[in-house]
């Protein structure tokens, strides 16, 4: 139980009298006995003392970014193999890419082909170690996966990222049906794919069938709850003076951040397709996930909901041995083949 | 954006290296602006300086629950009013309803009744004001209602609700299809409606078509992380030292709290008819309502989430105009219209 002295509460009190702004006192926060002990590891992680170290020049930018692909793509081989999927480079349209085929396609899933965008700010997190999340989905739901290893800031602003996807997406449909197709990420990744969807409406070409959405960034301009009541209690993210936001704007390069290309949560979501969104009660962007959810609903959009009791940002998709993690990538997958053609 | 001190990120830091627990530091919560006015005011108002008030003689629960029922049949005539629906006091099975009514039933539910279980702690909520969110379900979604007046202690004690509700069941069984009915409620009556299927299931008696347990109640034992990340920010229950749990083990009446029929998230979820959960960002019971909904998802029971943006714990149902209320009763309306028969 949470114990809160009589002085912390009679302050609490006495500050909240009247006010529009209220002070929540200092708790302490147990690791939770309800979840797995890989989910447990991985929220009693300590916060990182560099979680709002932001990079000044561009070469601490680009040192930045190449600490973050050179440990993804140290950690992936041995992730494609635990779970028995194959990974290759290739190009797209013009962008790198990195086909995921699992060792045992789902004959249901033969004709079917997902579209995965990596998280990570829209900074860091590619090279090989963007396939990451794909490898997962691929290794665990038995589907084929493209990995779109966007090009990044300082080397491409915005809209670079969104115009390698879409190069993709429209180099995919060669081969494929859209209604066969889905697109997913998480993060970055989540909010490049609702801006991918609004972006394909706005010209014209076919829809994925399917998105799974998770916890996207999906408002740059710092409104959310959960920026608040989740400070602190989400070690990945920790707070919005973190460096996520700041790696955002970077992207945005002065491009008004209200733009639904990249705060997703003002777009028009009449005509989107089904959506499963993916979050954690911890979560920093719980708030930002379920504001999205709540627009797919009110456009009349077929949207579902996973939160994970005690999950911080992005946990489902950090330890593929949690089952957490299987459950996740599980309910995606379920609801990819109700609403993919085969 | 949440401002937290150099130094209190420093002593947040020396606190958690290695440690499992960890201190999360004050801060400020400011009214989000993300959400409706009426919400706003309602998650602005200021934490009641009685919230962890708990009676210690039975005259004292007893001056507790009349100025509760007193101050719920003031409010309820004129909610009615405004929604357009009729209330009768009634008896069914030997246990006190209130029959709530539209002026206009849709056509589709001409053959469908709804049992609404109200909630309060076990203890609190009973009387005319028992049927409040009964009246917004028949109001709003054009429903016949039957709201249960439970017995409550110091009357009587547990298993009483339940065989209350129980009783209910079976004299509306008399007049209506299992598969045109649903069970619905929030709080103690969110964890009574599962604890009816529960019961149901024990009894080998038929189920209802759906439930919508809102926020339940679903964990006496202490267990539940948002209890620690929400205290103090749900400014309803406020945290785990209020006045809900005492109240519960008040009716629980010395019986084991690990009970299913007392902690449902504890219950077998096999066999469950589909079910939609709803709760709010803050709301102390967060974490026990997708608790219930990972259950039910892992025993391959269709459920639906619905998480509000900033709301605390039964905020949906405290402000007949606000849009959130319409939204969370209006998702209710349609999940029944698609799962009970005409």
């Amino acid at each position: 139980m949470t114990r809160i002295g009589l002085g912390a509460a009679l302050a609490l009190l006495a500050g909240v009298a009247g006010a529009q702004e209220r002070t929540i006192p200092s708790r302490a926060l147990p690791t939770p006995t309800d979840v797995s002990p890989q989910m447990q590891a991985l929220i009693g992680r300590p916060i990182a003392p560099t979680y709002d170290v932001v990079p000044k020049t561009t070469d601490e930018w680009l040192a930045r970014q190449k600490a973050s692909a050179d440990g993804g793509a140290q950690s992936l081989p041995a992730l494609a193999q635990r779970l028995h999927v194959k990974v290759e480079k290739q190009q797209m349209g013009g962008v790198t890419v990195y086909a995921v085929t699992p060792d045992t396609v789902d004959p249901r899933n033969r004709n079917r082909l997902l579209i995965h965008i990596h998280g990570g700010c829209y900074v860091l997190g590619g090279g090989l170690g963007a396939a990451s999340e794909a490898v997962m989905m691929a290794g665990l739901g038995h589907y084929k996966v493209i990995s779109v290893d966007y090009r990044m800031p300082p080397a491409a602003y915005f809209p670079a990222a969104l115009d390698d996807v879409v190069s993709v997406w429209k180099e995919a449909l060669k081969t494929h049906q859209a209604k066969s197709m889905a697109i997913f990420g998480s993060s970055a990744g989540g909010a490049l794919t609702l801006e991918t969807v609004i972006r394909l409406k706005q010209l014209g070409l076919p829809l994925p069938a399917a998105i799974a959405p998770g916890t996207p960034m999906a408002d740059l301009t710092g409104v959310g709850d959960s920026f608040h009541t989740s400070a602190f209690v989400d070690n990945v993210l920790v707070s919005p003076e973190g460096f996520c936001d700041p790696a955002a704007q970077f992207y945005a390069h002065g491009h008004d951040l209200k733009d639904p290309l990249l705060s997703p949560v003002y777009g028009d979501y009449k005509g989107f397709p089904p959506a499963i969104l993916t979050t954690g009660t911890r979560d920093l962007l719980l708030s930002n996930t379920v504001r999205v959810h709540r627009k797919l609903k009110d456009a009349g959009v077929e949207a579902e909901l996973n939160v994970f009791e005690a999950m911080a940002h992005g946990g489902y998709s950090r330890d593929d041995t949690a089952p957490e993690t299987h459950q996740a990538f599980g309910d995606i997958a379920k609801f990819f083949d109700k609403h993919l053609s085969r």
